[in-house]
């Protein structure tokens, strides 16, 4: 290990979640010095470690599984789970990728000569310590661990218990490998051994977590954004919206909302309701519900839409308010576009709403009034998402409206600084 | 009062803080949709109002003077809470400053075309609703909702209860010249007439605040930022530091420590702690104490700097912590240039810090390791300020670094949405 990068050992028994965070915040001035090129090599190799340990690693993940068989914790559950050969490659590749992204560091975002001769800029420096609490998902521990590391921020990890073995194993792997290229290996924190401690400490991690990402369900997000005393990042819940104009084209209004409930219905991008004009309802519940259909998707309709088409289920009023992440959409009909937009400012999670419509004047007051992260017209509301937007990488997608709304990247997990050179000058 | 603009009467009595926030919530899309010209005139407006009611102004202010002079509230707190006609006219001026301000409103941050075709636009947003908990100075009321209003947002507004007669007349005064322009006075709220209870409504404000700025003392922060389930940017705490490096010039030395700490003493830029190199003691604690103690600083001093000085009241451990806001400073002897930087790691609230030097390699590190919001080589501590960054106004300067470090302009008080154009585009 370095003298100089390694200034607290690994060895130096942390046993509490203070102490992890304490380490964390000490090894934030060793990642915050990290070069651009170092900084990627250590991401690389980290990539390595992964693969030439990825026997262990599906051994351990393999315990989680059986823990979770027990434990019926549901196929969805098991499938976000498991890791396999292939996975852990699919960790090592993700890796390499974040490697390559350009180094938000340093950035110079602006700058100007004050008038007393001042020179004055804004650049980009690490937050410091980034915390997550997420789900029994080990694959989030590589990546906020990876995209942490590329901006120069320390991180702690508090994983799902339900992927304790494979995150120890995993969280392990990670710091050997930076350990082994004289980096230290405490800039990678879990406070996964500590249970809810783990997470509470975090949460309440004043004057040492600078950002906390909550990533998972919408509970776990309410739970963190309630009760932590750190600035939260809240990410991913979507009920999303798309709405069909009088104007919309059969064909974009079909095909939008089957791919944006259909492609992947598991995430957050995925569509939840349908909103109709009345004066298009004709037209395009019974196409529209009919290609739905043949998807095997569920439609929980309203009376109106129950009459225009076959095999509704009826809708209640919780279905308007459901992230349902399944088979299954909301279906209404509107009398106005502002009706429209009345509902989605009621239900919305303020993730993401199209609009397909062929009217200049609608599309351009649904972009207006609609306040969510991204608003789209006449495209699947699946496009919101880090690698669409061409971020390269997506450390999650911001509901809230400070600091970073909508998909967030590298830049987005990074603060400011100002920067003063003067020659004596004082104020007047 | 329009019709379209004011969808809430001011007579619905709302009569508890919650529907205080429900009116900004539903007046903010109001408040979004204003032009620029619009909400220009609407300040112009205020102000005019302002100097029309001077006398009632001044009146209610009498009162709470009145009252805080029988609660003995102290010469400094009876100073900030006064209005007269002069200070009137001042808020007049700086709201027609505000007036002129670029609205941060719509600007297109940054767009591509996706390569499916969709084309990407960030672009600037209105917060919605603002809430700002602050102490009994009656100028922050009218400031906070000029620039609340300048960049398109509602404002809730929880004054200290020492000023609650200014604070109704002024908010009464900043409404009816909206709604005499026809533009919804539900925009700008206040709920000072709740006591506590006005402050936990906004501090818990989840769906209706969007953000939470408070400004005031430390404590007043702490308690909001620990008790606040909304959004908060942290404003204003300065235990602000001034390195004297062995290479620093005399006279800069002498003159940047002297302006930084008594131009104006009161203020959180305001320099607190004076660290000199040992190498430099000899050479420089005798003249800075002096040039100091001509001014009429009391400096509290380490052992070695009471050697090398005369008059030096002795400091203890809670000097290097203290925030003084007066004529009062801590003083020390550290051994090298990385003391210094661990000493303000240790105390500084990351406001601001400046090293006098003439030492490139000691500046720029100095200017990487010091991680606080601004960070200045050889310039006075009292530039951390809005107006000398050339922003035109400051909302506040945000020890935070989520969202926005260091003064805040217009832009600050913004979100962002993201817009995307297609033609029919699904993800495959």
């Amino acid at each position: 290990m370095s003298i100089v990068e390694s200034p607290v050992s690994a060895d130096t028994a942390a046993d509490t979640p203070q102490d992890r965070l304490r380490l964390a915040k000490e090894a934030a001035r060793a990642a915050a010095r990290l070069t651009s090129g170092k900084k990627a090599a250590a991401l690389d190799a980290i990539a390595d470690a992964l693969l030439a340990n990825s026997a262990r690693i599906i051994a351990a993940n393999a315990e989680d599984l059986a823990r979770g068989e027990r434990n019926e914790i549901g196929a969805g559950l098991l499938d976000r789970l498991r890791l396999d050969e292939k996975r852990v490659a699919g960790l090592a590749d993700a890796l390499r990728d974040i490697a390559k992204l350009p180094d938000p560091v340093g950035e110079v975002i602006r700058g100007h000569r004050m008038p007393n001769g001042v020179n004055l800029e804004q650049v980009r420096v690490p937050f410091g310590v980034v915390g997550a609490i997420y789900e029994a998902r080990p694959n989030v521990t590589v990546d906020i661990a990876a995209l942490a590391l590329r901006s120069g921020n320390a991180v702690v990890l508090r994983g799902g218990s339900a992927a304790l073995s494979s995150n120890t194993v995993l969280v392990r792997v990670m710091r050997d490998a930076l350990e082994a290229r004289g980096i230290t290996p405490e800039i990678i924190q879990s406070v996964d051994a500590f249970g809810r401690d783990g997470a509470k400490a975090l949460m309440h991690g004043r004057g040492f977590i600078d950002v906390l990402v909550p990533r998972g369900s919408a509970g776990l997000i309410e739970t963190v954004v309630t009760e932590s005393t750190v600035p939260v990042i809240e990410t991913g819940a979507g009920n999303v919206h798309i709405v069909l104009d009088e104007s919309a084209r059969d064909d974009w209004a079909r095909e939008i909302v089957v791919n944006a409930k259909v492609q992947r219905p598991s995430v957050c991008n995925a569509a939840e309701t349908v909103l109709v004009l009345r004066g298009a309802a004709e037209r395009l519940v019974g196409p529209v519900s009919a290609a739905l259909q043949a998807e095997g998707v569920t439609i929980h309709g309203d009376e109106t839409v129950q009459q225009l088409a076959s095999g509704i289920v009826p809708a209640t009023e919780d279905d308007w308010a459901t992230e349902y992440l399944s088979l299954d959409i909301a279906f209404k009909v509107v009398d106005t576009l502002d009706d429209a937009i009345a509902h989605i400012r009621r239900y919305s999670t303020g993730h993401t709403e199209s609009i397909i419509t062929n009217d200049l004047a609608n599309a351009e007051h649904f972009l207006a009034e609609v306040d969510s992260a991204v608003v789209l017209v006449n495209a699947s509301t699946r496009f919101t998402d880090g690698g669409e937007f061409g971020f390269g990488a997506e450390v999650g997608i911001s509901t809230q409206k400070l600091h970073a709304r909508g998909p967030m990247g590298l830049p987005e997990l990074t603060s400011t600084k100002w920067l003063g050179r003067g020659a004596g000058q004082v104020r007047i």
